[in-house]
């Protein structure tokens, strides 16, 4: 068993700049735990590719997390949540958390009429992980999923309060509409940034459970049970991480303007150098481009 | 220098399915010519990433094409092609055309007004690739360029005569209609399949250019210039052959759908392992995922 240093950082990762929404939760809830973020921007997105795919894509990265130290792994990412938190949960000596339980849980404890709707990427929402967990806790719950495969290129493209985002929203959520669900889980980092075009659509008595801030509450719960929780003072002390795949610089200001903390510098890491080829050996610490 | 057999296939690569609008022409055009495909469907899309890491994964691709025995490689990835066409092409011995070039000279000779717009993803339209290649050929020619990134989106979840499609190109193309061009290069693999929405938006006056098809006369050129055409009969003799990094059935299906063949199978390998981190070495063929 890996000896455990409660002043370690926490790792948190994603395709790319989505799961920033669960790093700004774990630092307004949790704010004096240390951050090692990283965003996997040479490969992204993950929503439309494969489990086999993605389960080796994090693996690589929980590698390069734990050559950094952190003391627990939060993969803030719905789709690899989903494909390979599984697996990678009882392959490697550290807690990993994703970002599904802790919203699926707090779905099922609100919703009155048991018609809960899930939207997400395809890889998510084909997963059908949502419904899986949530027939668990109780099996009378219906689950509706709705993949928006649209609203990731339109929160990027910052068009967030335009009637084009309200009319695909309008075709995507009509469905659930539909069928009358009185809880929707935002499945996708990036979704929050689009809430208020998503709260028009469903209006108000649709209840919108946003899995980022129940994820950073479910590992503040996991930190304290463990006693692992930082006695620090946080990024005065230690500056929150962050690391990326490619294009340093964009994710730098994209992460400014929706964290509140000053991110200074993002350093690009070579990832792929993580690469399991040679079991056992492990690159020392992040690598060099090629 | 490496003995070239005329009679091998040529190696033609994109970020996904996009290059199946150049492998196509490639079929129609030169119907006795034998083709590799690759998607590098684990890591696309490649409009929005950097230079660096597209030419990194260009070299992958064409040392993984090269080990298929090409004779000569078409890079069907605008990205790619204004990325990594110059590094690459010095630092292969096998001939390598890109999809730039043909449209540009094309776009050059029948523009009439000197005013030429290109619409394509981030990375190509910032790269001012093809201006620079314009001003080459005339200097008094104005370039005006203008990035579309819902376009490939759009075209993917297949809503190719939608009025949000409609709308999202208004927006995107009005301000090259104001600016007055009278051609307009499709600088996408993508944007042929949205060619009839760009039409109605831009009407009959002005001139659209599609490099997939100029692409496919520039490489009967270059293969006719060298005395390397194939003397076989096609496809009867030797099967198109499609390789993936990721989601092999998708892409199975999509091809299908858009090319004038029956595709039986599509493999997916491991990109990653033609990585160049021992210069010299070459794995032996297509790897195993991991």
């Amino acid at each position: 068993m890996r000896k455990t240093d409660r002043n370690a950082p926490v790792g948190v990762f994603d395709s790319g700049v989505g799961g920033l929404t669960v790093a700004r939760e774990i630092m307004r809830n949790l704010p004096s735990e240390k951050i090692v973020y990283f965003g996997d921007t040479a490969r992204l997105p993950y929503g439309s590719k494969s489990k086999e795919t993605i389960t080796r894509y994090s693996r690589q990265i929980i590698r390069f997390l734990m050559a950094q130290q952190v003391k627990a792994i939060v993969i803030a990412c719905n789709t690899a949540s989903a494909f390979a938190l599984d697996e990678v949960r009882h392959e490697f000596d550290i807690p990993i958390l994703g970002v599904i339980q802790a919203g699926v849980e707090v779905a099922a404890a609100e919703t009155r009429n048991k018609r809960i709707g899930v939207i997400g990427t395809e890889g998510t929402v084909g997963s059908g992980i949502h419904a899986s967990y949530i027939k668990k806790i109780d099996p009378s719950i219906t689950v509706i999923g709705k993949a928006c495969p649209l609203f990731v290129p339109l929160a990027e493209e910052g068009w967030v309060h335009d009637p084009v985002t309200t009319e695909v929203a309008r075709r995507y959520l009509e469905p659930l509409k539909e069928q009358e669900i009185d809880t929707l889980i935002l499945g996708c980092t990036h979704y929050p940034l689009l809430r208020s075009t998503i709260r028009e659509v469903m209006g108000d008595e649709v209840r919108l459970v946003n899995p980022a801030y129940e994820t950073a509450v479910q590992l503040g719960r996991l930190l304290e049970e463990n006693d692992y929780t930082c006695e620090g003072t946080g990024p005065e002390e230690f500056p929150y991480r962050f690391y990326v795949s490619d294009l340093a610089d964009k994710f730098n200001s994209f992460a400014n303007s929706i964290l509140p903390y000053d991110v200074e510098m993002t350093r690009k890491i070579d990832i792929e150098k993580y690469r399991n080829d040679r079991p056992g050996t492990l690159p020392e610490g992040p690598g060099q481009a090629e």
